[in-house]
């Protein structure tokens, strides 16, 4: 396995791609390309949870994918004390378009990797599953093209527990308890600039009211017992989805709080982290991806084609 | 991910230990160790597979374990149009030592990789699954102590297809095909110096007879499709576990043949070596290992704590 961390960003630390690039060897693929997956672990753009990172490569790695996690551009150390200063880095579009420069530098670095560039996934959680959906509803528009250049399209979007829609959550922000008021504001001051954003900062937001033709086949998955980003997130862009004839896939499990990651012992930070029927999410997303991710595993053992 | 290629032998490139050590966050387990598999490739004594190797070690560390992977003492390649003359590196107890040798390298330096030693399983496969059930019936006998040191107990065993009993299988030699007869005679001079061992050679060199109650619980499984190390190797060994008190787990699938791995496309060196029931087996030898590798999961978030 290849472990490197690139800089993404000129003269910055914190917008990175690490890779989790899978060895090769004459007994598998013997110099063939294998599908990837692009990780973007959540945090309220705020930060980059390492609980949606590595783990979540591993599990990705553990199915014959090269694995890519992707730390994009966030707010930073936030004073719940102190009102709020918008900071410019982790404003849209600057996580969305680092979600393009990655991209990019899969594809340049493609042969090298090994790498099948028609087959890579945007996989992300919470902020990283709305910044992922953000990515497969505008890869082809000019707000990353412009920048990141020629529109890589992601073959697939995976996103758990993401915020989809910030009209209605603008709309149903009372049903909120205090706490999640507080990060919701947080999150909004963090990404649109604002606490009370304009509206068409809200809609250009929210992939279940952009998302088209263009937007790759989707997995979603979120649970029942998330108040913070309620489920309805999923159930919307899936919406969205079926209206404009892209294939999706919903699981909302009935149990869990937010930020769940793999709800396994390998992503856990507290014992509440840890919930059985929500861990299907991945089992679930493993068979959907495998229909369209199956590896080009040779007809014949690597002996066999050398004596025929 | 810290990956690193650990020589075990002064002088020597081929006996090496690779880590693969999850990073550490203070999000999850802020210091704390995690439980450790070592993993042994298998390959009849005669090379180290790459499809028992890394693939196996991304299964265990997508369940939160940290991982090594040991490649052993081997014979080499072999020419199968000529009579194959013994070596002395992969002769019995060399490979078996190099697992102590691996063994004792992750207790040195388990602080540094934050590995709970009470809690490495050793995992091998075919011949590695021989080497591995040698370990865990060897690790306190001199033929191990005294070359690495004090005795290092395993606190797990789990083997695949793995030849356990080689008494048994010379008395049924005669059902098997000619290549396997083949391959079975490079394997006996490959790792007892002979084709036609002495008997107190092949019981030394059968984990199934020699099994006691300091062997640790162990997990075994096979398919009733393989020919070259039939099924029966996983009976027996379980059988005499049975009888010294061990507890042991054994799942044998009716389809499959031999070498499946993790049985999925990420080990699959051609289409055969996908087997869906069979794949079962990683699942199953999870939930079995979590039962006493459990992580020590935090009752509390890192931010409560932090506030209490």
């Amino acid at each position: 396995m290849r472990i490197e961390r690139i800089p993404l960003r000129e003269g910055r630390d914190d917008v990175t791609l690490t890779t989790y690039v899978l060895d090769d060897s004459a007994e598998m693929l013997d110099g063939a390309a294998r599908p990837a997956v692009l990780i973007l672990p959540g945090g309220g753009y705020l930060s980059c949870s390492d609980r949606e990172g590595e783990p979540i490569a591993m599990a990705f790695a553990s199915l014959g994918y090269h694995a890519f996690v992707l730390r994009y551009s966030v707010y930073g150390d936030v004073d719940f004390t102190r009102p709020m200063e918008p900071r410019e880095r982790s404003q849209f579009p600057n996580p969305l378009v680092d979600v393009g420069l990655g991209m990019r530098e899969i594809h340049d670095r493609a042969s090298e990797w090994r790498v099948d560039t028609d087959r890579i996934a945007v996989c992300g959680f919470s902020a990283g599953g709305h910044n992922a959906a953000m990515y497969a509803t505008n890869w082809d528009k000019p707000v990353i093209t412009d920048v990141a250049g020629k529109g890589l399209r992601p073959a697939a979007l995976i996103a758990g527990y993401a915020l989809t829609d910030h009209v209605d959550a603008l709309e149903r922000g009372e049903e909120l308890g205090e706490m999640e008021r507080a990060l919701r504001r947080a999150v909004a001051v963090a990404y649109l600039g604002s606490a009370e954003p304009a509206q068409e900062a809200l809609v250009a937001a929210s992939p279940a009211l952009v998302a088209d033709a263009s937007t790759p086949p989707t997995f979603l998955w979120a649970t029942g017992g998330d108040p913070l980003v309620p489920a309805r997130n999923s159930l919307r862009l899936a919406e969205r989805l079926a209206d404009v004839g892209v294939p999706c896939e919903v699981h909302v499990y009935e149990q869990g709080r937010h930020g769940l990651s793999l709800a396994t012992q390998a992503t856990a930070g507290s014992r509440g982290d840890i919930e059985p029927r929500a861990a299907d999410w991945f089992r679930q997303a493993a068979a959907w991806l495998e229909t369209r991710f199956a590896i080009d595993v040779p007809e014949l053992p690597a002996w066999e084609r050398a004596g025929a």
